[in-house]
This record gives C-alpha cells, sequence and structure tokens, in this order.
C-alpha cells in the first residue's frame, strides 16, 4: 500500500483541475467552496464515532474503517483546496515520532 | 515517505500494549477508554475545521497541516483500539479509487 | 419568549408520536434513529462553528444565529427520543447557576 | 424554568465584561477568544453524541442532559461573544415553528 496515498493526491489534484463539477464530486466540493468541504469533514467525523461506539457495541469493524476512510479523503480535499497534500501531514507525523517513512530508517540527526 | 502509516502503525501496537500509561501518551488513552479516544477525535476535527478557516483567511497554513497530522493520528489510535490499522483504510481508499499502492499500478478487473 | 422551549417540546413530543414519517421531519428522524439524530447534531455543530468564523470574519450575524437555532433544535430532538426535554437541561443550568428560572429568584437551598 | 435563559444571558453578559480572566472560567473563554469557545463547542458537540451513544446502550440519561446543557452553555458564551444572546435563537426558533413563546399563543399572521 505504500504509495497509494502518492497516488490519491495526483488523483485529486487532477479532478480539482478538471473544473466539470457535473461528471466529478471532488470538482464539485472544490467548486462549492471550503465552507462546504469543512461541512464533509466534520460530518464524517460524526460518522467516525457513530461507527466507533457502534463497533464497540459488537457492531460491524467494517463499517467504522469505512467512514474513516471518508474522512481522511475529505481531510486530502481540503489538502488540496488549501494546496497542501498527504505528504505534508505524513511529513509532520513522522517528524513527531522520529520516522523515515524509508525502509532503511535514516538516521535522523535533526528530529526535534 | 512510502511506509511511514505502516511505521507509525508498529509504533502505536507497541505503545497500546506497554501498559505504561505514565510513561506514554498513546498508553493513557488506551486505559482511559474509546470515549477519551472520540473525543479526542472531535477535538482534532474541530481543530482542522478552525485552522483551515483561518488559513483561508491568511492564516499559517502549517497551523492547519499539524491539526489534520494530528486528527489522523488520533483516528490511528482509535483504529488501534478497535483492533483495525492504518492499512485496512489504506485498502479501502485504493479499492474505491481504483488505485492499488503499489509503484507499478497491477490491473483491478474486479474495482466494483 | 418565554415558555417557547416548552411549547417547543410540545410540538416535538406530538410529531414524534404522529408516526408519519412522510409528513413530518421530525418523525423521519426518529424513524431513521438515534445515528441519523446524532449526525445531525454534529453536522449542524459544524455548520455553528463554520458560522461564527465567517461572523468574525464579517459576514452575516444572522446565519449565526439560524445555525444555533438548527443545533439546538436538533439536540431537541435527540433529547425527546431519549425520553427528556428542554426542561432538563434547563433545570441544569439553573442549578449550576444558582438560577431559578422564576421572574423572582425564589431561595434554593438545595442548589448543590 | 420560563425565564432562566434570559437569567443566564445577563450572568454571561456579566462575566463577558468583568475583565477578570482568573476568576470567572467565562471571561477567560472571551479573552482567550472565538476560536477557543468554537473548540469548546466542537468538544462538547461530540461529548453529547458520545453520552447519547451510551444512554442509547443502557448508560445514564443524566449524563447526556449534563452534556447538552455544556453544550448549550458554550452556544451561549459565543452568541455572547459575537454580540447576539439565547432571544435571538428562540426568536428563530419560534418563527419556525410558529410559537410566540407567550402562555398565550397569539395569531402569526405573517409567519413565513
Amino acid at each position: 500500500m505504500s504509495d497509494l496515498l502518492q497516488q490519491l493526491d495526483a488523483v485529486l489534484e487532477s479532478r480539482k483541475n478538471a473544473g466539470d463539477a457535473d461528471s466529478s464530486y471532488v470538482a464539485s466540493l472544490h467548486k462549492k467552496g471550503l465552507n462546504k468541504i469543512l461541512e464533509k469533514v466534520g460530518e464524517e467525523a460524526t460518522e467516525v464515532i457513530l461507527a466507533a461506539k457502534d463497533a464497540e457495541n459488537g457492531g460491524d469493524r467494517q463499517a467504522m474503517i469505512a467512514e474513516t476512510a471518508d474522512l481522511w479523503f475529505h481531510s486530502l480535499v481540503m489538502l488540496s483546496h488549501l494546496g497542501a497534500d498527504s505528504q505534508d501531514v505524513l511529513r509532520e507525523l513522522g517528524r513527531r515520532f522520529g520516522l523515515s517513512g524509508l525502509e532503511e530508517k535514516a538516521a535522523r540527526p535533526n528530529n526535534d
């Protein structure tokens, strides 16, 4: 799964620029603007929470995974809307945890 | 950045099982339970939304990236708490978008 | 505006029991169940936050008031779904702040 | 409970203007600014959702009522921060439902 988020960034970027809101959900979100994208982020966060509570009570764990995918997806659209992408987020996570993301973990002398 | 999320899964798994809530934020979240983890998911989603609005109004884009990292991080803790991980989410995203996550994109005949 | 929330409780209670999801939004929410009602609470909370940020940046203050009305309304539907109402919430707020809600503030010997 | 929200508006207004953030939670929220207030609105919305799910699964209904009080309270602080109050919200709810809030329901010829 290694480069999937990068591939997804490329898909999102191409759809952002397609300018064809009729045929693309992503293009329609960009056209409606940041508030609509952020409403989706908020909605999906709520659905993640509900699905996790249901999983805790014996419900379907796959539903929680699917809702988390929705949440990450809409946060990628938000990043794209504001000129950032998944790699910025991964870089930030890597910095915090001293992880390089490379298969052979490089020395990180400046990992503050 | 390719395997960073997998590396982070491994870090989270080791801290989940460390059982030393004093020394690890992740262990303390697991000990407090799912509601505490989901409260953090909700809080971070709100902070993402606020940071994105501030970025739109000329604020710091890096703050939005850092808040998104917080949101993804806490959703990874949630997944871990319920026996799932980042790869489940990436597999779901890959399935939806017909992406393999491999460098050479495999044919996907059953990409429903 | 004194008894408006009590009047609204009565409206919500009558619509809850109407059992006619086609003609009433409230009845349809109850029929879809608690998760759908809570999704609306989460959505409206997000919309309140966005409208407040927009009001801060010179946007329409009335939009923020309308979104807050949506949030309170859907939390009233949630309370009704679980057998509670606005008066339970007001009683809790009154207890915290030492307010009676009566025009002449009564003595509150048991205001723990 | 009829005038409790109006009394609470008055309490919030006096604390807003007290300018003594050390002694008052409300004054400290205003001092920290709108983002901090909205973070609290988002947090409390999440806690309402979690408490409602727990109430559905046999948990304490009073906890859900207390979390709803927290949510309404912080939305009142937000309204106060932006120059509005509970009566604006009740007026909006009354307008939508054709309710006057008066004990004798007045005729509402212009209830669009």
